[in-house]
């Protein structure tokens, strides 16, 4: 089973990578580009066929290491 | 508009990250956990409302700045 995790900074947080990634493309002449924020995917292989069991084991693992949750939000998907 | 650019390392390339993640699950008794990959997302925000056009700068973005071609794909999500 996979576990794909979606973690990002919660809005209002300061992104200075994303921010320097705006302004290297604006500087690079994309001039659409209005803003960027980064954030980054985990990609878990997962022994076990149980979907409700993987899913809470992602959530306590986001919890205890994966995500910060003072100043990142993240989302699970579970794939089989 | 917004486009999500997900960039990956490709198949092969060796994860130094993810493996440190992996082990830290596991050494936090996490078991399950067989390996881990991990990527970023980097969500852009732009000026204009032509999708077919939108899109072909994101690529442009992606092959001049934002993915490293050698070691990295990408996939671009374009959103309204």
């Amino acid at each position: 089973m996979k576990a794909i995790v979606h973690i990002g900074l919660k809005p209002g947080v300061l992104d200075p990578q994303g921010r320097a990634i705006a302004r290297s493309l604006n500087d690079l002449g994309f001039d659409s580009v209005k803003g960027a924020r980064q954030g980054k995917v985990i990609e878990l292989d997962l022994n076990g066929e149980d979907r409700t069991q993987a899913e809470a084991d992602v959530t306590a693992m986001c919890e205890k290491l994966l995500a910060n949750l003072v100043i990142e939000s993240y989302r699970i998907d579970i794939e089989d």
